[in-house]
């Protein structure tokens, strides 16, 4: 006889179903998510801010119609403590922020409060979602990082206290955590979504993320980002028909089990008829370690002018980083910025009929410790170049612990992205 | 004997180098502005709140050392009311944001303070930055539209309130606003200044915009928004080899007045010994001005999500966008965003050397009344290609009112379209 699964460990889509079916009620999903938090965040201290239980049913309860009726049913989501909330503070992670309390939502919040959605807390971030890690532990082993900016995000939902959460990317601020935490992380186009209150850091980087453990959870959001109907985009699994592996080493340093990981991958994909080509020529990836650092250094020093008034506040790593941006010449700034566009082209057009690039997503498993959140090299290149990516979990090292890979697409095929991460998570499964 | 020349009438600059060398004090220059404030805002109503004298004052003496060993020595500037400030209402020309008090300063607004600047008040917007006009009326002649949206900004600069103002432009909502009251206004290139705490329209299209009477002042601020010392970017004039016009009729309707205008300044330029040559296929520009619409109509409707909770509260024409856009097929406004991209590419192929493109800020002088701000059509196609753009005045109709003509520069070449517009400047005095 086996236990019945706890319902918070269901995809935000199955809650959903299940509860229009009279499977469960969402009082019993949101109070399994409850019980979950109850029992782990003293461990893995996901959360920067949360409503407790009674507050949470109480919201639910004073607008139970609208919630019955609505899309997402009441469900919890979390929000990233980047991104403002009327209801609760919105730190960025830093002390210069504490108490800090937004008087509008949001956009992605706003939406996600339209369709039902309540807000159940505001997630661990970084500082500024740049490198000083917060409180956060990994879930899946708690004396190893959780990756960053968005650990909290990532932790939260790959240990089932939330069906999904909201993260954003500059560097690799989704695409690591959720590889190292074992969930899935989607980092939209650049220009996709709309940012609207979500704090910049570096305008042209930043991107939205959503993390979740079912790729259909990535598209609910998604159409309920863009205001459209779940209908209006495709949305069925789609095996692609050619894809080109980048091998982590073209970008930087990977670990033997990951380089294992994915050449086992590769296999599948090939046993499955699928097209698999190598990238060979990689120094344009490897330059672009460097372009995104550039651009990052450029924009942070002016995005955070305000924060550049209290300098004792702020860590070392992003001081540093704010002097390089602040020295740089604009001729290597606006050359970082065209590089990108280039790199961006030549990727395409190495091979043709290219459904999507797959890379590591991190160059190993989570690091032990918690000084810092891992190297970001793996995501620099294609963050540069504004592309979507996806991560998805299902490779594991000799430990049991989560080596992720990435899928990425041209610049606004976010939605055949998703289509193709869908085939690629039974693969995974 | 002339009247020595009231003090608030001065650039910015200027106002600068006179309280460096001892001809006027910083307090004389702020009551002369406040003096100007008095007797002309009754009929301007250009500003949505204000510091009175009192307060500005009190500000400048509790801070008088600091101040006079700034950059901007105290003087005042103006803020569209779009861009969020700590110490005054941000409210957006929306009756949904009545009284909202941002918490944190736009990094603007952070970097002006930070060079000495004090915010003297916020500058009338137009209902977010679209087309419901606000109280301002156009200081050249009060029965005529300032333009919009930043309407009070480009007023109060016009009618020498304050030497300086930001604004902000998505459509034509910089360009056209100076070119009606007879101010400069640059549009910088897409992705060139931190937008952090400027209020969001369309990602894809916003842009900051700055106000002055003198180009030497938006050098100036350009290098406090870039954080770089003025000395870093060349600065001085420089003569175009080669301009481009393009007529207005390439783009809509444009007054005879208006296209008189723009002959006589190219047989000035001719006569300067610049090669000017005329822009003759121009179907890609009309093209564009639809192109522009959908990229917006698309964009503002997710931005604006969090006010389509309130839809008793948003203007006809705003409500009707948000609509257009949220029936939009997304390949459309795919297809919008691409046809920018090949426009931009194909504009800056036609002809070697081209320095800058010129054309009509504006259809003709602003138009007569209130209800409507005028039409936003010359400059859609530039704005939705990303690109700098800075009108001058000097040339006037008939009845002695502002025709504005803008010149567009290549994405990024920010710094040289300044320096060309210097020497317009010149042969438009």
């Amino acid at each position: 006889m086996t236990l019945p699964l706890k319902p918070n460990t269901l995809s935000l889509s199955q809650m959903c179903r299940s509860i229009e079916k009279g499977e469960h009620t969402a009082e019993a999903i949101i109070n399994a998510c409850f019980d979950q938090i109850e029992a782990r965040e003293p461990d893995v201290r996901a959360w920067q801010y949360q409503l407790d239980r009674e507050a949470y049913l109480k919201q639910y309860r004073d607008n139970q119609s609208f919630y019955e009726s609505s899309l997402l049913k009441g469900l919890p989501v979390g929000i990233k403590d980047i991104i403002d909330t009327k209801n609760m503070p919105t730190e960025m992670g830093s002390s210069i922020h504490k108490g800090r309390q937004p008087i509008d939502d949001a956009t992605c919040v706003a939406l996600i409060r339209q369709a039902g959605g309540i807000i159940l807390g505001k997630t661990v971030t970084t500082e500024f979602a740049y490198f000083k890690p917060g409180k956060t532990c990994n879930p899946k082993d708690l004396a190893r990082t959780p990756g960053g900016s968005s650990s909290g995000s990532a932790a939260a939902v790959a240990d089932t206290m939330v069906p999904v959460a909201l993260g954003s990317q500059t560097a690799a601020s989704v695409i690591r955590p959720a590889a190292y935490c074992g969930s899935i992380g989607y980092v939209g186009s650049r220009g996709e979504y709309s940012l609207r209150g979500a704090q910049p850091l570096a305008q042209s980087l930043d991107s939205l993320g959503l993390f979740s453990r079912h790729v259909e959870d990535i598209q609910l959001l998604r159409s309920i980002l863009m205001r459209q109907n779940l209908s209006d985009a495709p949305n069925e699994s789609v095996k692609p028909l050619r894809v080109l592996v980048c091998q982590g080493a073209l970008i930087g340093d990977t670990s033997v089990e990951m380089a294992q990981a994915l050449s086992a991958l590769s296999d599948r994909l090939l046993n499955q008829g699928v097209d698999v080509v190598d990238l060979e020529a990689g120094g344009e990836l490897l330059e672009m370690v460097d372009h995104h650092g550039h651009i990052m250094a450029w924009e942070v020093c002016r995005n955070l002018a305000l924060e550049s008034n209290s300098p004792e506040m702020l860590s070392d790593p992003l001081s540093d980083l704010m002097e390089q941006g602040k020295s740089m010449k604009r001729a290597r700034y606006l050359g970082s910025l065209k590089a990108a566009e280039e790199t961006d082209k030549w990727l395409w057009s190495l091979c043709d009929d290219v459904d999507v690039v797959l890379a590591p997503a991190a160059a190993d498993i989570a690091p032990l410790g918690h000084d810092k959140t891992g190297s970001p090299h793996m995501s620099r290149p294609w963050q540069a170049m504004g592309l979507p990516v996806i991560t998805l979990p299902g490779m594991q090292n000799s430990a049991g612990l989560p080596l992720g890979v990435q899928l990425i697409a041209r610049h606004r095929d976010d939605d055949r992205l998703l289509q193709i991460a869908k085939w690629f998570e039974t693969v995974l499964a």
